[in-house]
């Protein structure tokens, strides 16, 4: 499990005032992101290797209560490998504040593929290690 | 049910060529806004209003295949009121020149509410009107 | 000079109420795209060509009024051609039921380069084509 | 002169492979309310203050060199009072470990104004002591 924190900006938010809602799946990839390089994985290769990709195939969320310009969220994500072509991650979202009550829950699920053939492949070992 | 056409942006893919997964989301709610529009609802003022908002409470997507900068995406979208506070769309995303193969599926919730209140509040009905 | 026209979204918008200032640049990036597109330029190996990349070296807008969610915007952009490597493009935007009122210029200035070496590349026959 | 670091997401980048023009400047803006709060400015009021907002009224960027996901920035930005109603911030953009070299510089000018006259007022207290 790996801990993300982050300030909602003015840009993250709409005209009703409140964190846009596609806005918060981005935060949550943000927090991903982080756990990849706290795992010493290199982004820029791994989000652009041309031997092998691993989409979001499913992503949701669920919102509890508003965010706002200014808040500050903590992000709790945990990850669980489905197959060995396949993981999942979800995400609890609270105000920091108030870690005890969270404000928004997600999921995306992963599959990693060959991108040239769009057939499933096995996740690297990198990925594997990061998944324990 | 209404179609909303759409060319995919360069801001609308990352790094790894395609799409990112948010912003199909953010596609999806255009269509919505496009829906609201044709049925003579006034955008402006529909999403601040101090009386009533419709916030998402769900939204869920699944991407069956990528999207490219430059490709035309077709949304169909279809609502159903569940409650007399509550409502759900769902999107159907396909390239425009395979209109049968459908690239994502999405769908979002949402719950009227008295924004000082968070409480739930009726539809309006104009919102019930463009539902049916 | 060719024209693009564009409802404003709630996403394009912030928790002031009104357009986020970078969003505008973005969808003058769109009316940029829907030119190249009708010049039958095809975008997904444009952006992501090994060979040859145009990115933008300068942006700049001005605003002169506000924009709100549900607006229509016109947009007219103009190219100019600086050197045989370089262009700048201009844009106009309006909203559209009252198209003398400017309510923001942009400008953006685009170079030619290889992008492994970095280095200015002459800008290709389509591209010199879709300036003049 | 305040300072602000951040990483480069996946959601920043383009089909392209590098940082989206656009993103470049909400990333200054995060800088811009990073400092705000600092300072002790609420952002949430801040931004949707009913009797006083300070949009932007012109933003420029010149980029120098590409950035990637995963790499580190460092915006260091400084501010100046321009009038009693107006001020600058100029961005001087840089990757972290190599701090020396500028791969981009920005410029945002913002004016105070009442919404609904949309006619200039004084800077707050509070701000032009965040100036000073």
């Amino acid at each position: 499990m790996s801990t993300y924190n982050r300030r909602i900006y003015l840009s993250d938010t709409d005209a009703a005032g409140v964190v846009y809602f596609a806005s918060l799946l981005s935060i949550c990839h943000e927090a991903y992101e982080a756990s990849l390089e706290a795992a010493a994985i290199d982004l820029k290769s791994f989000f652009s290797n041309p031997k092998m990709v691993i989409p979001i195939v499913h992503a949701e969320i669920d919102f509890l209560g508003p965010l706002f310009c200014g808040d500050r969220v903590t992000i709790k994500l945990s990850c669980v490998q489905l197959k060995d072509t396949e993981f999942e991650i979800t995400y609890r979202i609270s105000v920091s504040v108030s870690p005890e009550i969270c404000v928004a829950k997600a999921k995306t699920k992963h599959v990693c593929i060959n991108p040239s053939t769009r057939r499933r492949t096995q996740l690297s070992e990198s990925i594997v290690k990061w998944l324990h």
